[in-house]
């Protein structure tokens, strides 16, 4: 009477944790994410239950609704397991289900995942911090909630990496206010669409740019010297980009 | 004559991914830092040889020296393994490895791992990003660099979660820094010691008792709404801060 808010990390199948790989290998139900790779799900016990509660834009899979779900399934199986991509509480809102799952009273347990917020930079050759270039990294995410939003200007850091995760679309409206806050026009930047996945594509161009860039979501924009790092290049030529 | 960048994740065994699992069980040297577990490196190979190249505060292995080691050992096996805490890239100066790799013309990986950024916190109980109490996470490290050191005041953002690494030496002057930038005295704080070890130990306080907070490192501070949430107390309570 278990229920595992488990993360499946950057995407690959062996980028799992050996915990998280067990773990699914004996779960009576799965529920998961739209972006779970089906090797992935293939890991889980055979028999197991495949839920897809994957949240399409306009969806109707809340996240109220997926929590009453894991209630309902940890009442009735040994072994739930709620996977999710990169890290469960790293905007995974893994914290909201273990809350619901606390107040019913069904025991649960978090296995950490490899967050996308570090690793689809790195798939697209760009590590987050690098001497020299950054003292650290924020991430962010450029989706309103609840109609509050992040205010960019003030996450104009020139000494920082900025990652931006679900971006996208107000990546205009992002650049707008980095450049209000400060940020130098000239200042490098990416966009990593489908990390780690065949589909996979870096553009790199400058922070003045970043509204007309083409970018299909889904993507991590990356701003800041580390996105125009020779690194990358290097990386890139290796083919390491896919690893 | 490959050279493996590998991240070991938080500390627990089950914690690596299973892609660092399977190389470890290949190498032929493993080149690992001082806080690597014993079990971790017990998934060696039969025979493989192990190198401690822990950077002591004062010590000699600088990161010159390593960088050297790697292409020396790179270029007499056909499997070196350089074995790092958390994640290569965030904060684990795998760049700069690979960039000495890359110079010397010697093929290398990176199999990224779970950054002690995220999972010090989550092992501590508290969820680096959570709805309503942080739009999104900074990660720093506390320690100057060639004399230039992070300027806290510009990391004053209340709607942000601050995690500082290896700032238990500046615990102080990071408060005072952040305090002058506009954080309210009552911010939240917490300082996880030793996380996921036996010797974890969580304290939680205000920003202002920051700097007379006795905290053993090493540490990961976080400061924000999340370092308070009740959340945190559900998981320790349910024994999850030591998953």
């Amino acid at each position: 009477m278990t229920v595992y808010l488990v993360g499946a990390g950057p995407g690959a199948t062996d980028l799992l944790t050996v915990r998280a790989a067990t773990i699914l290998g004996r779960a009576d139900v799965v529920v998961h994410d739209r972006l779970i790779d089906p090797e992935v799900l293939a890991l889980s016990a055979d028999g197991a239950e495949l839920i897809d509660v994957g949240k399409r834009p306009g969806g109707s899979s809340s996240q109220a609704l997926i929590n009453d779900l894991l209630v309902a399934l940890g009442r009735r199986h040994g072994c739930v397991v709620r996977l999710k991509g990169g890290d469960p509480f790293v905007f995974g809102r893994g914290g909201e289900e273990l809350e619901a799952l606390s107040a019913a009273g069904i025991e649960a347990e978090v296995v950490p995942g490899i967050s996308s917020a570090f690793a689809a930079p790195l798939a697209g050759a760009i590590p987050v911090t690098h001497r020299g270039a950054s003292f650290g990294v924020s991430v962010v995410t450029g989706r309103a909630r609840n109609g509050a939003a992040v205010d960019f200007r003030r996450l104009a850091n020139s000494e920082m990496t900025l990652v931006v995760l679900m971006g996208v679309e107000r990546r205009a409206d992002i650049a707008a206010q980095l450049l209000e806050g400060g940020l130098a026009p000239e200042t490098p930047i990416a966009a990593v669409e489908s990390a780690s996945m065949a589909a996979q594509r870096v553009q790199r161009a400058r922070l003045d740019q970043l509204g007309r860039l083409e970018v299909r979501a889904p993507a991590v924009l990356v701003i800041g010297a580390v996105a125009a790092l020779e690194l990358g290049r290097v990386l890139e030529a290796a083919g390491l980009a896919s690893a």
